[in-house]
């Protein structure tokens, strides 16, 4: 270890999670944007905020120069440091303390929501977490090999929810809530999706029955992406199976938890 | 190239998607279909169409126009001008101009549910996009592979609607939203469906524990037509994958441990 | 056909499929059972009811005749009368009829709640259209199959639903609507399940954080009964391709639309 | 059946399923849980309470004395009642009676809150029925076996659920009812997981687009826990029907192609 450079020690600590410091570094980081997420949430809530505003004002600070203090070491022991800086947690790690400069410079003005909007752009911090989900790989290539189909399946959705609110709109009008086709669409897809706020709902037969069809269809095309996913995911967890083969009779297919090839017996390594 | 006669280059540009010119004509098409079905939207919108009626009547007419030629050089350049105007896509486009043309003729009188009814039609554009779906080949397959089960698992959850639907009608009465079958039936189609906008809820604790029951059911009974699907998706992307395909007949569809063709019974080369 | 007894043909076409005849007589049945369900639905109707109400009644009388005619049939060419009356057909085409006669009897009294409860019950007419869904064999088979799984799920269920509704009677309290136990174990149910009515909905920050918990729990488990009816069910349309085997080369697994053996290319005979 | 002590037959009674004694005496108890459990319920409505509440407590002592009777009987009985106090069961038992007494020593007091959360905590008693679902062994091992990739997609939920509630924030402010960024992502949470209850909605355009992608978005992803289990499931139920176990290790689990186990490497009998 001892012949390892002070870059290559911050690199290995900071970018990697083999050594026990690195680990230890990674937790303490999760910790960190956590607690810097939760002050931002309360300090969106009026009544808090109001009595512990200073308390919040002296913790960002002290959350952001950290923040800056990790964007700066991270680029520092980096091989390449454009390429980090260039890359989707080079951004992400920049978005999360540049909204804090920013109110700084916008603080004299008086343009409220800017300010509100960077408040809230500090949430955006939780994306540094994503780094630590990462060997989610099953989940992620099983989407990724199915997302052409989910596409589509996705356009089919938009268009049978224009179809079925351009109709809601004539069925029911104006006079029910259904003001506009724009409006009419989100209902559509308030209903084609299940999620049902209530806050616009037919009032005549005609547009009941018509409501009753676009939910009918809305609960039967939602088997769609589950069958895609569930179709992919059992394809890669079969493929990952039958990455582990035995060195004695060359087949594969073995479980996760074998030890022992079930053709011949022989031992499998890892 | 230059071999060919205009009419079939029109073709090949305009139906086919081979060449580059085919390409760029189709990505010109979906910009102005969804640039005319914004139009449309935007015109229901009541403060803004009070604003620009007169921007979006000639936008309006500029795309019907478009359409129109289209349609015209459609029906030119194919070698089949009757069965391409009987085709699904051929009445699509007759309907996306039809509207505009039929809103001149009745634009005197006083029939304003018809004049809104036909400016909602042209929304029915959006159909024409179905076009550029259509590679959506197993999707297409597996939901018509399963299509008698589905229609079975449907006629299951109306005849489930209409008993839970009355029974609650019993329990809850007319004085509690209740107020009639169909109503009822409306709202047991809204939770079977796990919609619930909410706008008739049961009030006594008879009718909370129907409802309770309901829920139970639809909750379950959704993971029917996932299945169905499912299964039927996981099937035709097996069969999909193995690319084996018949030198005899020329149809695909076989498995991958099959050595004769399914169709014709010839010998299958690997 | 001659040799047969009145008896006898009559059976096969009430009861049987096979005819030209019993398919006939099987249409015209599902017609007039959608006709006096229709004739029920509308006569709950208030606003159609007082206007049509006499039409109503004859018709009501009508279909209530026709399927008493269709009972007796049925009891007089069944084989086993006995048997026909106690199955589960013969116990849904009495009740069809059951109601009606009943309703005179009670008609000169002021039992209301009695005759609206009858005049309800000829909504379960539509159970005789059940005759028509029993092919449906792959899909009962599989739900069958899995039903002590899906039982213990939704004892499962009903015991989250106790203890999410408990808790949140607590935190809540009667104030915000969580007026009882049963109560809050109706919310927790209309949010397990997804469903979301919003008649009762938390106010406070921790019912809020509760609720939360409570709709990601039941966003996450309703995948187990789609899991476990979709393994069913691919099992049992697995268990469908392998009893098609071939005559030749006795290996089983063809697809449905298989003409020739996959593995011998002989003739598959259906 | 006569050489076996008081304490060991005591002990196939109340802990086995095996003798007729034993499975009696589960029934009891299941009639008697689900009694008290009632009783709990319906000491929480008002109207029902206030005028049986004698009754209900004489019945809520009657039934905390039998389960203290059975919980000494089952540490008097139990070959190592140390382990059995301390697994999870022992521990359901002791909190079954424990709220009852509690409330003795607080009734005095005017901790309000206090006996009122002891009174809810009797429902808990319910846990105790999970012993008899205990044998939904597959259920229970693929919900096991894909916890690590259920726990990772909620992770995945709760940061879309962050992001798309400060969003809204911003897009909706506190004038349309999201007040703060905890309510936004409380918002956020009905909204994915399709529950939907309307208590806030969005009102301005932006938001009801943002709205309708969180809806897309939520409708979406719940494929992924389907897709998991499913494939889960269907892996558990397979190696569950291959009955194959090892007469060397004792060991399940094997494939249906296996002629090793797959653990200690030993030749399988078929």
């Amino acid at each position: 270890m001892e012949s390892l450079s002070v870059k290559e020690r911050l690199y290995s600590i900071i970018f990697g999670t083999e050594t026990q410091a690195g680990r230890r570094f990674d937790l303490f980081l999760i910790v960190l944007i956590a607690l810097s997420i939760l002050v931002a949430m309360l300090d969106s809530v009026e009544s808090i905020a109001s009595q512990y505003h200073r308390h919040f004002f002296l913790l960002e600070w002290f959350f952001t120069l950290l923040f800056t203090l990790e964007y700066a070491v991270r680029l520092y022991c980096s091989p390449k440091p454009g390429s980090y800086a260039r890359s989707f947690f080079g951004i992400v790690d920049l978005l999360a303390i540049l909204p804090s400069y920013l109110a700084l410079i916008f603080s004299g003005s008086t343009f409220l929501v800017i300010i509100r909007l960077l408040r809230v752009l500090r949430i955006f911090r939780i994306l540094k977490l994503m780094r630590y989900l990462r060997d989610a790989n099953v989940l992620w290539r099983s989407m990724m090999s199915s997302r052409r189909k989910i596409f589509v399946f996705f356009c089919s959705v938009l268009v049978l929810a224009t179809i079925f609110g351009s109709l809601m709109y004539v069925v029911e009008g104006p006079e029910q809530g259904f003001t506009s086709i724009p409006k009419s669409i989100y209902w559509a897809i308030v209903t084609i999706t299940t999620v049902g706020y209530g806050d616009i709902t037919p009032h005549t037969i005609m547009g009941q029955m018509l409501a009753a069809l676009v939910m009918v269809t809305g609960y039967s095309i939602i088997a769609v992406p589950t069958g895609i996913i569930t179709a992919e995911l059992a394809d890669e967890l079969r493929r990952d199976r039958s990455k582990k083969y035995c060195a004695n009779c060359t087949r594969s297919g073995h479980d996760n938890d074998a030890e022992h090839c079930k053709f011949c017996g022989a031992e499998l390594n890892p």
